[in-house]
């Protein structure tokens, strides 16, 4: 049913995409000379219609039919990668690139310092350079981590990182590459005994693979690192969806990196680290045996080299011990036995043992593979970027959506001068405040506006494509009202706060290869709502405390207006002298201040 | 910066994915021995935390490196390809069935009648069959465009269609393979003079190659025409995002489509066709020079068998004759000239070149590569399968985004029984409506309702993810309350009412693999706008014209409520007889009857 193919015999030998364009004329031809003979195998006249004479059969169809490389393929869907606007490329850029620093640098130990710089080269171009400290890149295999699509380390393991596809940064080149016809440049150097080398090179779009320009070795007083230089067609704009504003919530979500930026106009910033311990070394872990479908699992046992059933299991899968073993080959029946040699086992049988898997209680997969942020550090991260009335953070257990272990973390800021929980802030705090809250506006949004919402994946902000993200969407299913906020029926609350939400897993199910937005599986879902319900008990006693002393406060207000009066009426009553009068009234007033715990 | 890599004359021989499992016990122990001398070659300390010990080295690091196959890649992402749930799996095998078919049937000239079935065979297991009456496929190219992601004819011309990017079938098939295990089963016939061929075949997913299990000839009574099997895990559901609304849909943007259906519990329905004129046939154009980016601009400077700029200009692109070429080259300068020779030219000179291209006039696109539904097509659709009061279409004419071609159209419906329109309605009319209304309730929602949205794309239903689309934009940027509706601010309009909308392109910017939303590039959503605005007007007079006659109405029937008692009154100052006052009343009633035009 698909587009149709043929004749490849005849074909096959310059039908490649490199040939393409060489044989243009030789085709047309061709195809003219096809279209005649294809006019005889005409379908039944019955169904055809009159007017449409025949088009293309079988054959022409087939003719035509090749293979897509994967990087020709996201060249014209490059909106998938995050490349669709000027503006949206330079943020992509940049993000790809620190991300796959603060990978390296954990993994390999090292505390982060990064610098970003941005500067204009045209009208419409800017060169976006990215340096880290990290371990560098081993020179010979520069060329496929920059100029190859879906090369990487990260995808075939199971645990927690940044970058996951292998394609992110030779995209970023590949599309500096089609907007201004300019190579990458790369500098690395592999730690102190190898000699720095710098590397000019593009893709092959039409291969998937590297086009070295120029390899040499250079002068670099960097011990390790790697520089990465790309020129780009792009817009820049500061703003919600800014680098400025990418890089500000890195910060928040990494407190261990330094992050210097130096702007289009030249203006520098830096992010300096808030500790200096690096987050936990995250372990590799195996499939859990719940999230493992049929096929997968008869393709396990196709490939294992274990030589009995029960040692395939335990080899392959993790939380699977000799006993729990023991009981999926009991449960699965068929004949299997612990003995049964994996690579015999038939269809039939592999359905049963998969069934059997599904049926037998086996632990939660271990959690040391998740490298969550923490509450204490969200805390510092929210007060040194918000100035807010109140902090919350927490941290959910560890969860697990087809197979694979997360971790839902969530803050709120709420609060600022003039918004609701403020009225009792003294003025000299509140002129303070306002400073810094202004230079945070757009983290936290005014009293009348929808919560801002800081989405994290793996410690990365997502700031793209908000509405289709699972975080909204627990956001705003979970009820505000009951703690006290406005919320428009299926909208974000409406308040002068900041929502954190940091999903961590060995595997992100993003909902495009741009990393944008987290896809809504239930799992996901639930731990988030359960989440924010945590963190929104707490925000919602600290509201009725608010709202209980704002009440108060007017009572207090209201009866001392009244209280000279009584006086007034007292010193009538009762022929009081004006010092009596006013005795009277500083007791009752007294007596007003100690009732109301104030 | 990205995910490190190294040592490859050492690991390049066992890291493939196929030898993946079999050295599994050989790296890790590689592993442990690199560990060691990487710790030798530690950082300068200074920058090294103390609680953190050295992890890894850009030469354990490189060890990890590999290629990810295609097939890989979307296993892991398979949510891009819109199998994330057992629900949404079907519907996406059945729509790239569907869309191959109705592709290939136009481009062959054959009216197309297809059939799905869909029946369970497990618990939540379901064979999924369509068989078309197409051109068939090849039996050399079955396995490729089955079992091979990223292979097809339609990725690299322009031209509309359905499909575009090679990957759907062969994603449904592989999808059907890992959640049961089993191949899929395609039989095929290309044309009369051939056998018909039946294969099983699977994806080899580490290598993106098709596994063909049997091929053999077989008996089929069909004279051309293909038929795909594929079980896989599912369930099936009625209602919003089902098979039984995407197929109805399809049925209204393809009025030339007979469709039979066969749900799991084997009611059987038929989409008759609607006309005998298939789509006119669209033809195949060159991109439009102001869509082409620089770095495209040379790569095609590289490849070119032109041997004068002027030539290459005219045989590359669309819309370039002699004179605007003659216009580019000139504006361009840098001693450019008409018989520069293309691949002499330098990157400088193609970036004047580039600029100059954009600073000429040429005329837009041709859009005999578009093919419309067609206003009256769409009006016929509507009324066919929508009940409702009042009905418009409207045809944008083409534009361009990013050198594509597009067309935009529009068709609305509105009002029913209980809806606003429809106070004058006579009983009978409305008690016949009400049982046809309950059919396609799903289409148009109730009058307290948000409008719903039918989105099609190349004549393809878009039923997922309708927030994150360019469509889903345009409606709630249009001001319907100009038109007489209530609209909440940012949200869709309340009526009782659908409302669809059709992009043809040669190239439908889709934000995922799956094709379920379109891309909001501002040129799309601008037409978008324009076409909803002139339904809107229109449906902004019939609705101002049903409240005039709403009031009018109300007006008439208080006048009548009281003529009777004004009769009375008369009657007592008059002193009148009995039938004196009735003529009365009635000659009263017929001059308020005639002087309101009703």
């Amino acid at each position: 049913m698909s587009s149709r193919a043929a004749a490849p015999s005849l074909f096959d030998d310059v039908d490649t995409p490199v040939a393409k364009k060489k044989t243009a004329k030789k085709k047309a031809a061709r195809k003219k000379a096809a279209a005649k003979p294809a006019k005889k195998a005409r379908p039944a006249a019955a169904e055809r219609p009159k007017a449409a004479p025949r088009r293309a059969s079988a054959d022409t169809m087939a003719a035509r039919q090749r293979e897509i490389s994967v990087s020709e393929f996201f060249t014209k869907n490059r909106h998938l990668l995050g490349f669709d606007s000027p503006l949206k490329a330079i943020l992509t850029a940049v993000k790809e690139a620190v991300d796959n620093s603060l990978d390296a640098c954990e993994e390999a130990g090292i505390l982060p310092e990064i610098t970003v710089e941005i500067s204009p080269t045209g009208e419409k171009t800017f060169l976006v350079a990215i340096e880290d400290n990290g371990p560098g890149v081993v020179d010979t295999q520069i060329g496929k981590i920059f100029g190859k699509l879906l090369y990487g380390s990260k995808f075939h393991k199971l645990s927690q990182s940044r970058g996951q596809q292998g394609i992110g940064i030779s995209a970023a080149g590949m599309y500096g590459q089609l907007t201004t016809g300019k190579p990458m440049r790369i500098r690395s150097r592999a730690g102190k005994r190898r000699q720095p080398v710098e590397f000019l090179l593009s893709i092959d779009t039409s291969k998937n693979k590297p086009e070295i320009h120029k390899s040499e070795v250079v002068e670099w007083d960097k011990a390790h690192g790697t520089r990465v230089e790309i020129e780009m067609e792009g817009r820049y704009q500061k703003g919600q969806r800014s680098v400025d504003m990418y890089l500000k919530q890195t910060a928040i979500a990494n407190p261990h990196l330094t992050l210097h930026y130096v702007d289009p106009g030249g203006e520098k910033v830096t992010y300096e680290r808030n500790t200096k311990e690096l987050p936990p070394e995250t372990v590799e872990i195996k499939p859990h045996p719940h999230g493992v479908e049929l096929g997968r699992l008869i393709a396990l046992l196709k490939e294992t080299n274990a030589r009995s059933l029960s040692g395939f299991l335990r080899e392959e899968f993790s939380r699977v011990g000799p006993k729990v073993a023991k009981d999926i080959i009991h449960k699965a029946g068929k004949g299997l036995t612990e003995k049964s040699y994996p690579t015999r086992i038939a269809r039939e049988e592999a359905s049963a043992l998969h069934k059997a898997i599904q049926e037998t209680r086996i632990s939660a997969p271990s959690t040391d593979c998740i490298a969550p942020i923490g509450e204490e550090l969200i805390l510092k991260g929210l007060r040194k970027e918000i100035e807010a009335d109140f902090y919350v953070a927490s941290q959910r257990p560890a969860a697990v959506y087809r197979g694979n272990p997360f971790q839902i973390e969530v803050g709120i800021a709420y609060g600022k001068p003039g918004g609701v929980g403020l009225e009792l802030t003294d003025e000299g705090r509140i002129q303070k405040r306002k400073e810094k809250v202004e230079a945070t506006e757009d983290l936290v949004g005014s009293a009348d506006e929808p919560a801002r919402i800081m989405r994290f994946a793996n410690r990365v902000p997502l700031l793209y494509q908000q509405s289709a993200c699972a975080i909204t969407k627990g956001v705003i299913q979970t009820n505000w009202r009951g703690y006290g906020l406005q919320q428009p029926r299926g909208a974000l609350p409406i308040a002068p706060m900041a929502i954190l939400v940091h999903i961590a897993s060995v595997w992100v199910p993003f909902t495009s290869e741009s990393k944008e937005a987290i896809a809504s599986y239930p799992e996901i879902l639930k731990e988030i709502k359960l989440g924010l319900q945590d963190c929104g008990r707490k925000l919602g006693t600290y509201i009725r405390k608010g709202k209980r002393l704002k009440r108060e406060f007017e009572k207090r207000s209201y009866i001392e207006k009244y209280i000279p009066h009584i006086g007034i009426a007292l010193q009538e009553i009762l022929d009081l002298t004006d010092p009596q009068r006013d005795s009277t009234v500083s007791t009752l007033e007294d007596v007003l201040h100690r009732s109301r715990k104030f």
